[in-house]
């Protein structure tokens, strides 16, 4: 099967040598797929520059799509940002939702990829639905659009934000295929204006030396908002994005983790009761807001759990429905195909009138809380 | 090395063959030590019966002091008392101190084993001062006396007990050397009192229907006081016993825990947490209660985490007092050795009149919160 793949090509693309691909490939880093009806090569881990979730079609032209960049956390704004950036910070606004890279390959498809390099075919509908691409991919068939998939009907990551309606898409990133170069903010912004397309919401590009203090400002309004938190740039693009989270994200992040948690629970828990502890330290600004986050905090872990206890004790199994919108039944289908084929426990609860529920089982939670409920010992 | 252990006299004791032993002894899961001033066997992990912290002394006669068995744990009272026990269930306090097992070898000392198989200098001498155990080891050689040291000032683990002073010993089990086989509940409550030796509180033994109902009550009241919790013992000792700990002593624990977060956060973290859970489901009588149970798991967390951090920001490094009680300051620098030995970060901060103060540090907190605290990136 091996041999099928353009080995001399991708090396010249990525600059990663015959032999360390092929490495790649005897230890399942890298696996041959079809990914969007192309053959493809999936990155699962990173290998040299390449990042994990990283797609490289192999058809008639070898295109590489970079895999998203992690970014980088940082527990306090100051001093961290006048270590970490030059002369300005531009701040944007970090959504709860899905990490999406849509591409217009060589065939002429425009596909969206999700964050492990999957295409997935209820997004690539959807962001098609949800924008008009083809002026923008005609003139700029080498960039590729990063963005989140957020709202309420959301198959992923469902949090409500009023202002996209039940499913919405936010660019927060134009980059290059192949180098994975981000455009700089205002270039990235004035295309997208140009093209019609939905940015993020860029609070500012503020001077380093006030941005701890700009940041602390717009985390207190998103967090009372219940909104998630913020990415914060190099106008230029040249240096890693760092990012920070409201404490009403991290509590309702660990409530959504405690409501199944023997699926959730163990490695969500530590990071964001740090994040807690050294937010607590910079931003409180009396001893009222600390109590009150102890609080949130003991509020997220104990009653979600709690909840699925008694559920559980009812009869009920755990699993989580979202609602999405579908042109029939046969594409619900598709995208539970879809999902199991990543792993997920899913079913096709109901469809009705273009309304497709998408149940997604816990079974740890369901399986150990009865143990315990019945008996067993931990 | 080898050649000098007794295996054939080990394996008659114990039923291990040679050819496990001598693999334990080269996986380093049985390691050639001297401990008490007798060469033994140190059992770092479990090997067939034998518990892990059992040490066989290889002296003139072999002795095998098996490890102390871990207590497996509840989450709910019921219906697993009703599961687990037959006709009735011993409820004993289990109280926050650490686990000692005493002996009297063949050689004629008498030493005091911590959890971990090492003969403790300091358990030793305070052993023999606490209790009178000549006249118990004279007729009953074959016993292992099991207990906790408890109280302030405690090196290993310092919670207050009014009723022992600063410091003081309670014995929860006789066992027998070689098979580890525990007294039955009265007879080792009778052979304690025929010796004056200290047991530790037995609240009743009650019909395995109404212990469920019991040991809730007696939870209820242990937590109020701060106190522990209970072990659950089927009165004859044939079948393992249980723990089930107080809210209270969660909370406390988590407290600790994250006043040392990048030492002991993680781990300790899920399991009380989902403790708290169940222990909601079941003994929560409002929803004044399930409140107050969230608040304090919150305030555990935040708190603790949030004066670290205000302390090393002062400059302060993570670390944590103990002042005990010693005959001179070369004991307490025998003491402090004995915790280098087992790989603590100790150091003798204080010497004056008998009372030494035992410094360990944390310095996995102290380095992550200085780095977080000078711009780095978690």
């Amino acid at each position: 099967m091996n041999t099928d793949i353009p080995f001399h090509e991708i090396t010249e693309k990525t600059g990663i040598p015959s032999a360390r691909l092929k490495d790649g490939l005897d230890r399942g880093a890298i696996r041959v797929t079809e990914e969007g009806g192309m053959n493809a090569l999936l990155f699962k881990k990173s290998l040299m520059d390449l990042e994990a979730g990283t797609v490289i079609y192999t058809g008639d032209e070898v295109e590489v799509i970079r895999g998203f960049p992690k970014i980088r956390r940082t527990l306090l704004l100051s001093p961290t940002l006048m270590e970490h950036f030059r002369d300005s910070v531009a701040v944007e606004e970090k959504m709860n939702g899905y990490n999406v890279r849509i591409t217009r390959l060589s065939s002429g498809d425009t596909v969206a990829i999700t964050r492990g390099g999957h295409v997935c075919p209820f997004t690539t509908r959807k962001a098609l639905e949800l924008m008009d691409l083809d002026g923008f991919f005609s003139d700029h068939a080498d960039l590729v659009v990063c963005g989140e998939m957020v709202g309420r009907d959301n198959p992923y990551v469902s949090q409500d934000y009023p202002e996209v309606g039940p499913l919405g898409f936010r660019v927060f990133d134009l980059r290059e295929k192949n180098t994975n170069r981000p455009l700089p903010i205002k270039e990235k912004r004035d295309l997208l204006e140009s093209y019609g397309l939905p940015p993020v919401c860029l609070f500012g590009i503020y001077p380093v030396e006030d941005a701890a203090e700009e940041v602390a400002d717009i985390i207190r309004t998103l967090g009372k908002e219940g909104r998630e938190g913020v990415v914060m740039k190099d106008p230029s693009m040249d240096l890693p994005p760092l990012k920070y989270t409201s404490s009403q994200a991290h509590a309702r992040e660990l409530a959504y983790a405690f409501s199944y948690p023997f699926d959730f629970g163990r490695p969500f828990f530590f990071s964001r009761v740090i994040r807690e502890g050294f937010q607590a330290y910079e931003l409180d600004e009396s001893d009222e807001e600390t109590l009150e986050r102890a609080h949130r905090l003991g509020e997220a872990i104990i009653y979600p759990m709690l909840e699925r206890i008694k559920a559980i004790a009812d009869g009920e199994a755990a699993y989580e429905d979202t609602v999405i919108d579908v042109d029939d039944m046969e594409t619900a289908e598709d995208f539970i195909r879809h999902l199991v084929h990543l792993g997920v426990s899913a079913t096709l609860a109901d469809y009705r009138d273009g309304k497709a529920t998408v149940r997604r089982f816990y079974q740890a939670t369901t399986d150990r809380i009865n143990n315990y409920l019945e008996g067993g010992l931990y």
